[in-house]
């Protein structure tokens, strides 16, 4: 919850009062400065708040984050120039606390003089990063849960009749899927292009090759297994791209037939597991380069990279695999039987139902989730009985965080208003 | 130039009685297969071919890629199965070459036989990897050729008055966007929507939170600096994204003012010289992360990243910086100074005429560019003396490299009927 403490140094001042920050969020002010002090001959500038907090910044560090509109574009929010613009040697000349708790520098051999919102300066003190920090409070930071069949047995869902309106209904069920990497909505109207609908109150959506929604039913001259009646092993849509599409979409429009179960595997849970039962297995799948292609007669997409991708820390970063888009193996002759070993052994690993959730579609239903952590796949089902029609689309993981920020700041300014309700129009 | 030697075995046969490959393309036969001898028991195929090349193959390998319609759907050339469908000890029983060169294959416990085309076996063996290897003939692997003022004073120029017609110059253009990073059509229509309808060629276009397409021109209430009279310091577009777009295009509507003038760099020769003038400057710049951002009221975008990404191989992957996208540095207190020191050398390379190239844009001109290899920017203008609206959109650089596959391919498919005429409808 945001903090509602706020504090202006003069009886009278409003919060409106405080000088521009260098972003369009709202800061509460939950203490006040109580002093400014130049250290190291004015390349450094110490704070002490009245909750007892010391902070320490660089001069040039404030003159990069000013809001004087020399520095920034008010309307962008963007700096007007790059970093040889700020002088070499910044220091701080002056420091004082105005009347409404604003810092004020004034700057060594130059003119200018700049403001700083005390509440934007406590929650980007990086002299103590075990207070806040811009990373500690991203309010798009959620940490996964990974998950199998034990502790998540259907995707976390949400009653969609009210989606286009609610946006903590929109809230919570991203928060769903940064956690899970998979959330549902129930009750969506059945009409085709809702898909769309629903994903861009995300944001813009991703279009490929296979179009901007794309059909999940059987075609005639079909362009991916996927439009067939063939089940499908769990996998990642679109390896084959330098950049496989971090969401997707997948919404339920008719489904009478028999069969054609969802079947879902976390990977972060499938990786993990891996690594403890086969850690020979697991360093083979975060190495070796397995390709993949996505040819057709009019496009020839190809990518090889680990089916399990780690970043520098040996965190799992992404799964890269669809088994019907194996491309031709180039790895050095001698290593060929083993790597198709353990690559049986991952394909067995995603086969295992402790490590699966699976469900039915029903009309009305869309299940978003983390391309790049979920495998998705489905069971065979007979189209002779009946008809099942999905339509999908893609979109990407930053837009997600983007509107989870955009709702979290909306929170925060409102309750800011609550707070104070006498300082804005 | 696509290989015209073409064998088959039995005099009168033709390329249309081999199998098919588990792609759509089409392989010319160099060599002919004049003896198959299966080794270790069958797990391996030994090829010995009419122009003295020995091959071999895995039989888990040839299995995998067997075109036989009970393991791949030839209508999609997608894998039915995932790896476990493979028998685990598969092994050849029998190996012979058919009337018209193709190898055959029976397999060790299991009724059914396999065909396999000369030329793609030819093409893709991975025994021999001084030879032809999937990757080595991928078409789109063209070599990037870093450049300075000195070595490339203008961008690569088409005359694009037929580009909607002809595929050769689509190829010239596309390859040298590889090359260079940069490509320019000139006589293009004068057409707002016409950046849409050129990218289009290529793939997809990415559509971002500024639209699908974008106008760079001065706007009310700008949303970017773009969309001001402001200079640009060279930069790449959305390093707020985990996935900076890959292309960028930019077409010329008008251009009447004074200034304005399109600034460019190379990144990867920028890369080199900062390696080579300061390699602790270029240490920092690849190691430490910097945040940027691209607030707005309805979106908020951040990333994280060195401003020089490097592969595992320590080669320059991508530059990522927005000078005017900067958001507050989060690094250890004690090493600010030092980052803001290495961020103004690298400015200050930006702006060395040696390393950019400048121009002007002529109405109808299309510039497009790898916006993770190539900076660019402009000069500031005035908008009283006249008009400068550019439409912009982005795509991937994956979109290009299948492009470039697909004309390839069809150069093959032609030239092998050119090579055997009548062998085709």
């Amino acid at each position: 919850m945001p903090e509602k403490t706020l504090r202006v140094a003069a009886p009278g001042a409003t919060l409106e009062d405080l000088p521009p920050t260098p972003d369009f969020d709202s800061y509460p002010v939950p203490a006040a400065i109580i002093a400014a002090a130049r250290e190291d001959d004015g390349r450094i500038l110490r704070l002490d708040w009245s909750d007892g907090r010391v902070s320490r910044y660089h001069a040039i560090w404030l003159r990069d984050n000013a809001s004087d509109t020399d520095h920034l574009n008010l309307e962008t929010r963007e700096q007007r120039g790059d970093v040889t613009a700020l002088p070499k040697d910044t220091r701080v000349a002056t420091a004082s606390i105005d009347q409404v708790g604003a810092l004020e520098i004034g700057w060594a051999a130059a003119e200018s003089v700049s403001r700083f919102h005390p509440g934007w300066l406590y929650a980007h003190d990086y002299s103590n990063p075990h207070h806040s920090s811009p990373l500690a409070t991203d309010d798009a930071a959620i940490e996964p849960r990974p998950w199998d069949a034990e502790t998540l047995a259907e995707p976390p869902t949400f009653d969609g009749a009210a989606f286009f309106e609610d946006d903590d209904l929109l809230e919570a069920w991203l928060t769903a899927i940064c956690r899970h990497g998979i959330g549902r909505l129930r009750d969506l109207p059945v009409e085709a292009g809702t898909v769309a609908r629903v994903a861009e109150r995300i944001g813009p959506l991703r279009e490929t090759n296979f179009g901007r929604i794309f059909d999940v039913r059987v075609q005639t001259g079909p362009g991916s297994n996927a439009y067939t009646t063939a089940a499908l092993t769990p996998h990642t849509d679109l390896p084959t791209r330098e950049y496989q599409p971090g969401l997707q979409f997948l919404h339920c429009l008719r489904n009478s037939g028999t069969g054609g179960r969802a079947i879902m595997a976390d990977g972060y849970r499938l990786a993990a597991a891996l690594r403890e039962a086969d850690p020979r297995a697991f360093d083979l799948l975060t190495t070796v380069e397995w390709p993949s292609s996505n040819r057709a007669p009019d496009s020839d997409y190809r990518w090889q990279s680990p089916v399990i991708r780690l970043d520098e820390q040996g965190h799992v970063l992404e799964l890269r695999v669809a088994p019907f888009l194996r491309a031709p193996l180039a790895v050095a002759f001698d290593e060929v039987e083993e790597v198709y070993h353990v690559l049986r052994l991952f394909f067995e690993m995603t086969a295992e139902p402790s490590l699966q959730m699976r469900f039915d579609y029903r009309p009305g239903d869309l299940v978003a989730f983390d391309n790049r952590r979920i495998l998705h796949g489905r069971e065979a089902y007979e189209e002779i009985t009946g008809e099942r029609w999905l339509q999908g689309c893609y979109g990407e993981r930053e837009e997600l965080l983007s509107r989870l920020r955009i709702l979290a700041r909306r929170r925060r300014a409102a309750a800011l208003d609550d707070a104070e309700p006498n300082s804005r129009a």
